[in-house]
């Protein structure tokens, strides 16, 4: 049987690893918390990202190496890649996994992206404040998820204080964008260059984190699906890229700004256990062992929102009709993604009824 | 986090685990082999059906029990409902692991079932030739599956030459059913009664194994669905039942035949994981919990293959499109259920094809 290695071992981990038996597989993960939510599905190794005794014993009698998160540590990444084929490769996760690497590999591609100006000492805050202008976000250009290492800047001053209580990290200062809507595309790509690309979703955060995905994005025009087609095959390409990919836009007048890559599968892919044909994490295995794809194509219409900080009533939730839960085994804490919720209907007007009676239960 | 316990570690008890994470809960089974397939994805007690200790660590900290096959010792059932919460219960269970108590409890219900006469020493055997003529089968009253214990016999002679080989265990003589067709019906009850159905299924054995099942069964009449709904109703009231449970029928000129109850989830049920909107798997754990039911439409029509003896070239399965293949796991051997494909399609004309392209691949 084959043995498929995650670094992190998070949901996402673990969904990949309730994917990953039907397809005769079985699943290792890495992470330092003794309570990763993958671990109750998954062989989990426990130990820090820099025990290399710990490194070795994860890639013994892995098929391939994959990751979950992009901030795995690029020593770690190294280590593994090293040992065992690690997919999405080396290269990819450090071309995402800083955000001034990313933004560099949209300029370099001709992909739109959100301006931005790169700040790495003090000194460089004036400089980038005169580029972007007020209102605008400063980021940690490394580590950061669910909206942390991000604020929302209105003066110079305001940056350098947020400078100053980041921990003075190399960061990035973003125009705020105006935008009408956020959309994402999650792709995947085999190693031997076959690719499947998910529709457009549209996506809604909240304090930076992610509440509620609708998919297929209603109202997508032409132009900016083919675009969004355009980007992705681009750094597919480019990357030669193997695994899931997921490209976070934001819309505004009928044009799209490439806003994050993340080189793994996604939460606002989450949709796709129930409302594609096939899921994300299956996608995500089939391409890191070159294996065909599996199809893409929709299965009605959904909607994903996401339990956060408190568990809901399981029972007034599966009562609802057409919906599903799923629960990571995670304790409940502030701000912490706990599961989803996934409903699906036959049409868009149906579906948006059973999203609100959805959020009301979610609060 | 609430722990589920399952009597039996098969592909069942494995699907079952499978299922259970997105609810929030545990599994831990309870197999004698230590190759059990759900030991991947679940704790294992691995330990003979008899030993009182391990039955105990079992029971330890479950919020309920349950089982995946029927077959599980009476005793063990005993042992484990003296210590925790068993559904569906031993009356259940000791009403459908003997195939005179299921007769009889059909009789009782007035479910028109195969006729029958009970054999249970060699001078029953002539009676029993009088009363079911010939062709026949002798079927041991417990421990089938898979068409074990069962001898299509055309005299007396070859009874009694049956009998013998069989080990003279207690049997029925069943009329062989010149049937047009099967049929079976997947249902789930909770504590609380809530009742839900998927629609009847086409099934088709070879050698006594099941080899494919069409969701739903195409052509069925309103008066053969209302016969198997009824029938279905009156064993779970009457059994007081929770959980999953199977009713076989063979079809003949437009009449229904009861032919065989099992208490559980069943490999007629597993195309429900794509083609339902809750899958047999769920609705089980629902079941036993007194979680409210989740719907069983259907999404599309669906086809499921078995895979026997032989594991197939898992690429070019994977290549067709809207298939899913589901592995468990285990060692290949003859006539052993290695696995199962689901084809699913729009429509019964185009799911056909693709039942014909998947059973051509899988011999």
């Amino acid at each position: 049987m084959k043995l498929v290695g995650i670094l992190g071992g998070g949901q996402l981990a673990r969904m990949l690893a309730l994917a990953s038996h039907s397809l005769g597989l079985r699943v290792r993960v890495f992470d330092p918390a003794p309570d990763a939510a993958a671990a109750a599905v998954a062989e989990h190794i426990c130990a820090p990202w820099d025990d290399v005794a710990a490194i070795a014993r994860f890639c013994e009698g892995l098929e391939v190496a994959t990751l979950e998160f992009e901030s795995v540590p690029l020593a770690t990444a190294l280590a593994v890649a090293a040992k065992v084929r690690l997919a999405p490769s080396v290269r990819a996760l450090a071309a995402t996994q800083d955000r001034l690497a990313e933004k560099q590999l949209a300029l370099n591609l001709g992909i739109p992206a959100t301006p931005f100006a790169n700040i790495e000492c003090i000194d460089d805050i004036e400089r980038a404040a005169r580029q972007i202008g007020f209102p605008a976000v400063l980021k940690h250009r490394t580590l950061g998820y669910d909206g942390r290492g991000q604020t929302v800047v209105r003066s110079s001053e305001e940056v350098r204080a947020a400078w100053r209580e980041g921990g003075e990290r190399p960061s990035l200062l973003e125009e705020l964008v105006n935008f009408d809507r956020e959309l994402s595309l999650v792709a995947a790509r085999t190693t031997g260059g076959q690719i499947a690309l998910y529709p457009l979703v549209e996506n809604l955060h909240r304090d930076g984190i992610l509440r509620r995905t609708i998919a297929p994005a209603p109202d997508v025009s032409n132009a900016v699906a083919a675009e969004a087609q355009r980007s992705t095959a681009l750094l597919l390409a480019h990357l030669d890229y193997t695994g899931v990919i997921t490209l976070e836009f934001f819309e505004r007048d009928g044009l799209l700004l490439l806003n994050e890559i993340a080189p793994r599968v996604h939460n606002s892919g989450h949709w796709s256990i129930e409302g594609s044909e096939t899921s994300q994490f299956e996608n995500h295995l089939r391409a890191i062992l070159d294996l065909p794809l599996g199809s893409t194509a929709l299965v009605g219409c959904s909607a994903l929102v996401n339990i956060i900080g408190i568990l809901p009533d399981a029972e007034r939730i599966l009562r609802m009709p057409d919906t599903h839960l799923h629960l990571y085994g995670k304790a409940p804490r502030d701000g912490r993604k706990l599961g989803h919720v996934t409903a699906r209907a036959p049409d868009a007007l149906l579906l948006e009824e059973r999203m609100k009676t959805l959020q009301q239960l979610l609060g």
